[in-house]
């Protein structure tokens, strides 16, 4: 049962089911990578304004799971995260108050929680909007890896993750959310905006479902892209 | 009240609250467009099965009012559509069943509704992906027009014009959301998209006061952008 | 011996050949498409003020070759053309004069020639500058292709095609451009462009390898994509 | 008498006449922007393999006098620069040999010069690919300044600096290039690339001009842009 049940009602529902909305999958492909958006202290803990531990630490176990699983399958993981900026210009025109900007001032804030660390070579992206691929390098590094499918976990949501799923599926990547390995500290966002992701634009699938694909799709083909120089 | 004050449950505000989420807005500007997003009568008609009248209809009658009062101030407006096409490298991976695609291929879908027909002089953008600047020359010409606010309105809320409202935002545009001038087939989707953005993003207002804003904003400007070859 | 070796002075080739620019190659992918920049009547024929009869037809042949090629590999084949605006802001800031803007309202200037007419099923993107990436879905469609290589062909060899090609580079193709199959209306403009892509971007060979290449990477794999909605 | 003279042969310019290119001026706007593109070591000073003193240094000093002019006119001012990467998926496809790989790895080589050193409240975009749009946030803070023309320096003329310009046209900036202020070590290409920016896209002109043009140009408008959170 999706995780969105309770909260579309019945009389909501014919109109997706007539026209078929949710119904199809787009479904799993051949080379796959996983995006793990923003999993920083400033949104996984609750020490933080924006932060919420309830959901952040078991989505951060969740994503450890897939990080593990697609480190011996030899996919590859990509991260994005924040650089704090002063002005208004770096930062873009983000409705925060001044106590929030001033939090986000930490070091630690747009730190990836030490669980989920990068290793060398699982690139990070730095990015000051919504989506992971907008102002970042994320897209030409998937080309590179000639990659199908985005694994696409994190925080939040409906905010980052939501943004960095349009985007993927506007480029032409299959997009598959594990449900448990993202996180909202809204219950309601975070249900709708799964719903409404799986209706349009990629797959909702429970986690388990996803652990088995990576593991099946152990890479066959990093040949593509040699050193620098050889 | 806002619209979404009926689904946002009590116990998940205090975080929205404590960290100022909502509070502030971003602001009207002193340029604005006005961008209508897909209008066309696949979306609001329920003759076609993505459409739903019952809500398409309403938004026509709030854009037009709009509509009217930008083209008296003088003020850039833009479309956006889509045009079908055969092949699904062309369509794009949207989770469509073949009976939608095959109702999309009639030539009225995509054509945008008699009531809001572009006059000569209003550019419309062919998209094929939820975001009207998406492969589209939209932030060229707002650019070239030295727009600083997008009064974004359209279907649906939680769709096409929910992903064009943040690539609004990411591209540093003030954007402004006219309640009554967007409208979504989900009555939940719709509360909770329009809740995710005023946190966020930009500011959900009532049409009343865009009216009275645009009214205000007769463009002094135009003379940046010259005729061709003058 | 390289188009530019007439037109790059011996005094400056120390310092390229100190940084071994231009020594090393990209080298051809496994998954190539070919793209076809802008080889409309209004920049292959004399018979439009920004056409080159000259230099324009030959470059059909040779594309000719590379199509007829392609499509017997099964390779995807996209093309690139524009459509006549009347406004400013729709075309964009191009330096052109009344003469050439009035020009081009021929409906024949933005036609491809018919001697590489795309057939159906091969994409035609519609641009106003000079990238045929920059506001159309081709970046997206040779991902869902799962392209890692772009054979770049058309006109302008330093306009539109070098745009094409600086943009193919920066989302992480391997760019090749066949030597005789681009064309500029300027000589020195045409083989100081191919000198500057060959020295950091991509690779300029001759029409030939280009050709050997095509037969050898027959398509194994257009299974990744497919009919809508199945 | 433009650099290009004496490159452009006499029998190539009647069709660049004949079509009337290169005679119109896109002209300065209202609100302008200096962009100062990749002057760190690397580039600007023979010590790094793709450095060239001999004309990296002049540059510097053409670019020194813009920058305090603009200072002085409150005009923002942006630069880019790149981050060494040990891995060539974040590299990018650039044809570089292992030497001149190792000698970027040099923390000074991609260090903006002291002469040009960015000041507080100057933003500096980090990009891996030519332009200095791709993969930054540089568009949005333009738009956000609410800016008209880019004025157009750095290294080199026929990489990145070009690469920048035809994405400042392709977005709709006017794109003027202080012909002083940029430098190139091959000087064919550099002549070249600037006739065919002038031709087509943008207007290449003499420093003093552009300098008298910043000294009118003081900025009135800074107050779209509040600070953070107010």
């Amino acid at each position: 049962m999706p995780v969105w049940d309770d909260v579309i009602p019945a009389n909501e529902r014919p109109v997706f089911d007539s026209a078929g909305m949710g119904v199809t999958r787009v479904g799993f492909g051949r080379k796959p990578a996983l995006v793990i958006v923003d999993m920083s202290y400033a949104f996984v803990d609750s020490a933080f304004p924006l932060g919420d531990s309830r959901v952040g630490w078991p989505a951060v176990a969740a994503i450890q799971r897939l990080q593990a699983a697609a480190r011996e399958a030899g996919m590859p993981i990509f991260y994005s995260t924040a650089v704090w900026k002063a002005s208004r210009i770096e930062t873009g025109l983000w409705k925060r108050t001044p106590e929030v900007h001033r939090a986000l001032q930490d070091p630690k804030a747009y730190e990836i929680v030490a669980e989920l660390a990068p290793r060398t070579g699982e690139p990070v992206v730095l990015k000051n909007v919504p989506s992971a691929f907008f102002g970042t390098d994320l897209l030409r590094m998937l080309v590179m890896h000639g990659v199908d499918t985005v694994i696409l976990t994190g925080m939040s949501t409906s905010g980052c993750v939501y943004a960095t799923g349009v985007d993927a599926f506007s480029n032409g990547f299959r997009t598959v959310i594990p449900e448990e390995a993202v996180a909202d500290r809204s219950g309601i966002a975070h249900k709708v905006s799964l719903f409404n992701f799986h209706m349009k634009y990629g797959d909702v699938v429970p986690l388990d479902e996803v652990l088995a694909y990576v593991r099946r799709a152990m890479s066959h083909d990093n040949s593509t892209v040699s050193p620098v120089g050889r």
